[in-house]
């Protein structure tokens, strides 16, 4: 099981964003230029991240991509689910009613054991990436970087 | 994020195999009868489960497979990265280190924060997997369908 990359560069892009002053809107090729990140790839996962509510952009020549709300709101959760979906990691099928050992509509009034599992797994691993918000991980880059940041994209 | 189809196939397996008394070896052919699973298919699963030390599979005329430990002591974890693999769910691939924006070497003494999450949630996700062993979902049988599968399967 494996998260796709898409999930590094969002993390990533909405720190950086947090850094804007006032909510500055960062242009496209700016964000991609600004982790060496092929600009039409890195378009798909800002639309999964405007769509869910995590981003949001504007158009025009002053336009482009800011966080849309404060960072301490903003949780790892969020960005994951922008750009992973939302969906289970398990899909039942219900294999127990299959086959010659297949279980009867009466014997299946409990959720499936394997199923309730696999969802209590995928609620702890949820529950655990919304305790971090960008502000936690954004309080991990050092001073020095945040400032050469700051500087280069002229804030 | 989602988990393969053959893990609700592997923990399905191992919970029937689970039941059979004495540790009696089920053929390939029976198991996937057993569910109406693709045989071709399934041994591959088999291969992995065997190979993670979850499963030992004996060969000639009576043989087949068998959990390798109690059922008690055989975990949902244990299942999951047979099938899975016990790789990360999350490659960090040090996108602080590029672009416009980079980190100096200076600047990622630290782990970064993004992997840190990452891990966290993988780690919560695979220690509520842990917690779940084979006899914990086999007592969600009913005791009706643990008997129609012994007769079926001539225990």
């Amino acid at each position: 099981m494996q998260v796709s990359q898409g999930v590094e560069w969002a993390m990533h892009i909405c720190t950086l964003l947090s850094e804007a002053p006032d909510g500055t809107p960062v242009p496209r090729r700016t964000l991609a230029e600004a982790y060496a990140l092929p600009e039409p790839y890195l378009a798909k996962y800002l639309k999964r991240l405007v769509a869910a509510g995590v981003l949001t952009s504007t158009s025009g020549p002053r336009g482009g991509y800011r966080l849309a709300k404060p960072a301490d709101q903003t949780t790892g959760l969020a960005v994951v689910e922008a750009v992973e979906g939302t969906g289970p990691t398990f899909t039942c099928r219900e294999l127990r009613r299959h086959g010659t050992v297949a279980a009867t509509r009466e014997e299946c009034r409990e959720k499936c054991a394997v199923h309730t599992m696999m969802d209590a797994a995928d609620e702890a691993w949820r529950a655990r990436l919304a305790e971090t918000t960008i502000a936690d991980i954004r309080r991990h880059r050092p001073d020095t970087l945040r400032a050469r940041a700051a500087e280069t994209l002229g804030w």
